[in-house]
C-alpha cells in the first residue's frame, strides 16, 4: 500500500451505493486495493503515506463530460445573447483574434486549474491546438478525453478541415496508451461540419480507436437546420450517415425526442448535460429523467468558462435536480444521490470510461476527492447526497488524488504554478478586451 | 472618518450605476459619509481604520428578503417532496417534536452565521420565538425584519393564534427604533391562516407601523384553494381582505397573472424571488421578468436551509439569472446587472428599505462587503456583474461590514463563536435525526 485516505465518510458509488462511516481508501500506485473501514484497512498501511479524511466526504473524483478548458481566458467576455449569436458574434471572432498556440496553454493551464480546485479528476475537452491541451493536462497530473476540433471554416490552428483532420491523426497516434490522456476527435457540430468531413471524422477516430466528441441537438436552430437541410433530426442524421456508436459522446442532447432517445441507446451513445450553459444561452432543457428512464448514461458538465461562467461542478449538481423538478413540476424528479451519479460513475458511463473510473472500487484507477464537512453551509449533515448536490460547494474540496498522486492538498496545489496561471490570466484578460475593441465586436 | 474601505472596484449600485475602479468608501458611524476614488478619500483617512480592498469588489451587503434561519438545524431532512407534503408530513412535525425557545437560539445563530459569511448583510426572517431571533441577530451585528409568526394550528411557542398575536405585539413594542432589528408579523399565508386572523395580524401591524411579511401565491395547491375557498386568486383574495399593502413583503409570488401583478404595483406591496426554494419544491417558477417590467419591486432570497439547502445568495442570483432565461427562451432575459440589483437595492425596495440600504451612498448605512477577485474561478474578470452573477461564490466574501461595524473580516468572525455553533448543530442533529425516527417521520 502507497496510500490511505483514512477516516471520514467514504461515499463509494459503487452498484449498491455503499456508503461507509468512519471508512478508508487503500491505494498502491495509481489503483484502488481496498475500500472498507478504516479500522480495518489502517493496520495494513504501514510504510504508505496517511491522508487524515477525518472531517471529510471521500468521494470519486467527479467526471465533467464537456469543457472547452482554454476559453477560461473568455470567462465572461460576452453575456445575454443566444448560442448562434454568441458564437457567431462573439466567440468565433474572439477566437479568430486571439486564439494561438500560446493562448491555449495558459487557458487551458487555467481551466484545468479551476477544474482540479473544485474536485474535477477527468474532463473531456473540445478545443484547438489539443496537443497543449494534452501536454498542459498531463503536467497537471490530471485525466482527460481531449477532442482535436474538426470545423469547416478556418479555425485558430487549420486553416482547412483536411489540415485539422491530419493533425488530428498525429495527435492521436501520440497519446494513445497513455494512462491519463484519451486523445479523440471532436468534429465540432452538424451545422459547423459537413456530412462528408463529418463521416472523415468519424472515420478516422475508429482507424485509430478513438471517441468522438460532439456538440449535438443543443439548441432550437440545430433542430431547424437539420430538418430543413437533411430532413431529419440532428440525432437521426447523424444515426443515417454512419456517425452515431459506442464510441460517441454527445454534448447537450436537449432537443431529442422519445425516437432519437431510442437510438441513442441503441447506439451505446452517451450524453452530457450541460445545466448551466442550457440555461444561460436559453438554449433549453435536457429531458434528463427521460434519458435515463430509458437506459441512456447521462453526464454532467460545466461547458466552457465563456458560457457558464465557472468550471464548478458542484453548481451543476445543484442546478440539474432543480432544473428538472421545476420544469417537470415534481418535486421527486432527478433525486440527490441519481444527481450524484451523473458526475460520477454514470459521467463514467457516458464517457465509456465506467470501467476504469467514477466509482471508488477496488481495481479502478484511484480518482478520489476528500470534502470538508465541517463548514457552517454544511453543518448539519442527515445526508451524504443531499449534501452534496443542494449545499456543498467546490470550494469545499479539500484534497484531489488522480491515479494515485496527489494533486492538490489541504487547497495547496502540487502540480502547478496557481500565482503564474492568473498573472497570465490578467495579462490576457488586457490582450483579448483591447482585441475585441478594435475588431469592433465589443 | 472612522473607518475607509480602500482600493479595488467599489460597485455602488446607485441610480447610475456607477462602477469606481480604484475606489474607496468612507464610513463615520454607521453611515456612509463619501464614494469616490481611492486617491481623494485616502488623505481625509487620518485616524481613520483603513481596510485595505484593493484586490477585492466592494458592493453593497447583500439582503436576503425571506429566510426561516432557524430552520438551518433542519438543512436537508427531507427531500425531494413537494412544498404540501414537505410541510404537512416532514416539517411541521419536525418543529413540533424539536423547535424550543433554545433550538430557535442556536438554529438562528448557525443561520446568520452562515448568512454573514456568504455576504448577507440584511435578512427578513419568518418563525417562532421570534425575540430570540431579535436577540441573536442583533448581537451578531446583523440587520434584520424579522417577523413572528402566526398559524391557526397550535405552533412550537404558541398554542393559539391569539396568543400569538399577543407575542408579536410585545415583540413588535420590544425592538421598534432599534438601529438593526425591524420587528414585523408574519402571518404564514392564506392556507395556514384564516380571514379573520389574517385581518388582525395586519391591524396589529398598522397599529404599531410595523412590516407584513407573508408567502403568497407560491404553489399551485394554495391557487387551487383560494379559487375554492375564496373564488379569487391568492393577490385578489388579500386584495379583498384588506391585507395588501405598501408595508407587505410578499415571498415567493409564483402564481401570479397581468392583473395579480397590477395589484401588487398598485398596492406598493414588495415581492420576494426564491429560486433555489421554488425549484427544489417544484413550485413553479416566478414571473421575474413581467414583474419587474411592471414595476414591481422584486428582491431574491434564499428560503430556508431545509428547502434550498444553504444561504447563498451569490447561487440564487446565478440560479435567478439562467431560470428567467431558460424558461422564457430568451438569453437576454434578468441579465446580470438586473439581477444584482435584486440582491442589493433592488432586495431593499421590496423590503421598503431603500431609503437607508441597498446601495452605496453617502447618506446611506454603511453595509457593505469585500469580494476577493483573486481567485482561479473569477480571473479573467471582463465585467463585474457578470462575475457577480455567474463567477463568484459566497465563499469569496472577504470582509462584511454593518451599520459601520466590521462584522467579518478576512473570513475571520469577529461576534460570533463559529466553533461553538458548529458543535451545538451537531448534537441538535442527532437529537431532531432521533426525533423523526421515533415520530415515524422519517
Amino acid at each position: 500500500m502507497d496510500l490511505l485516505i483514512s477516516g471520514g465518510t467514504v461515499v463509494t458509488m459503487d452498484a449498491e451505493f455503499r456508503v461507509i462511516e468512519d471508512g478508508a481508501v487503500a491505494i498502491e500506485g495509481d489503483t484502488i486495493k481496498a475500500v472498507g473501514k478504516r479500522a480495518e484497512l489502517e493496520p495494513r498501511a504501514r510504510g504508505a503515506k496517511i491522508i487524515d479524511s477525518s472531517t471529510a466526504l471521500v468521494t470519486p473524483g467527479m467526471i465533467n463530460g464537456h469543457a472547452h478548458a482554454a476559453m477560461s481566458l473568455f470567462r465572461g467576455v460576452a453575456e445575454d445573447h443566444s448560442l448562434n449569436d454568441w458564437l457567431q458574434r462573439y466567440i468565433f471572432p474572439a477566437e479568430a483574434n486571439n486564439v494561438t498556440e500560446e493562448f491555449v496553454f495558459w487557458g487551458t493551464r487555467l481551466g484545468v486549474l479551476e477544474m482540479l480546485r473544485g474536485g474535477i479528476t477527468t474532463y473531456a475537452d473540445m478545443y484547438y491546438f489539443e496537443d497543449v491541451v494534452a501536454q498542459v493536462t498531463k503536467e497537471a497530473g490530471m485525466r482527460g478525453v481531449l477532442g482535436q476540433t474538426v470545423v469547416d471554416f478556418p479555425a485558430p490552428d487549420h486553416k482547412t478541415p483536411a489540415a485539422a483532420l491530419a493533425y488530428a491523426g498525429t495527435f492521436i497516434d501520440r497519446w494513445t496508451g497513455d494512462p491519463l490522456i484519451t486523445p479523440a476527435i471532436a468534429p465540432h457540430s452538424i451545422y459547423t461540419v459537413s456530412t462528408e468531413n463529418l463521416k472523415k471524422a468519424a472515420a478516422l477516430a475508429r482507424s485509430k480507436g478513438a471517441p468522438i466528441l460532439i456538440h449535438l441537438a443543443e439548441a432550437p436552430f440545430e433542430s431547424e437546420l437539420s430538418r430543413k437541410k437533411y430532413g431529419a433530426s440532428p440525432v437521426a442524421y447523424l444515426d443515417q450517415i454512419g456517425v452515431l456508436g459506442p464510441d460517441v459522446v454527445a454534448a447537450h442532447s436537449v432537443w431529442v425526442d422519445a425516437i432519437d432517445i431510442s437510438t441513442l441507446v441503441r447506439h451505446g451513445v452517451g450524453t452530457i448535460h450541460n445545466p448551466s450553459s442550457n440555461m444561460k444561452l436559453a438554449s433549453g432543457v435536457m429531458p434528463v429523467v427521460d434519458l435515463l428512464a430509458a437506459g441512456e448514461p447521462v453526464g454532467l458538465a460545466t461547458d466552457s468558462a465563456a458560457s457558464n461562467n465557472n468550471q464548478d461542478l458542484f453548481q451543476e449538481m445543484n442546478i440539474a435536480a432543480k432544473l428538472q423538478k421545476v420544469t417537470r413540476m415534481d418535486p421527486r424528479a432527478l433525486p440527490a444521490r441519481q444527481t450524484v451519479e451523473m458526475a460520477t460513475i454514470g459521467g463514467a458511463r457516458a464517457m465509456h470510461m465506467d470501467k476504469k473510473i467514477g466509482s471508488l472500487e477496488p481495481g479502478k484507477q484511484a480518482d478520489l476527492i476528500l470534502i470538508n464537512t465541517n463548514a457552517t453551509h454544511s453543518t448539519p449533515m442527515y445526508n451524504v447526497y443531499s449534501q452534496l448536490v443542494y449545499a456543498l460547494n467546490a470550494h469545499d474540496v479539500r484534497t484531489v488524488v488522480i491515479g494515485g498522486k496527489i494533486v492538490m492538498e489541504n487547497r495547496v496545489m502540487m502540480t502547478m504554478d496557481k500565482p503564474a496561471i492568473l498573472a497570465k490570466a490578467h495579462e490576457y484578460q488586457k490582450k483579448v478586451a483591447a482585441s475585441l475593441v478594435e475588431a469592433r465586436v465589443l
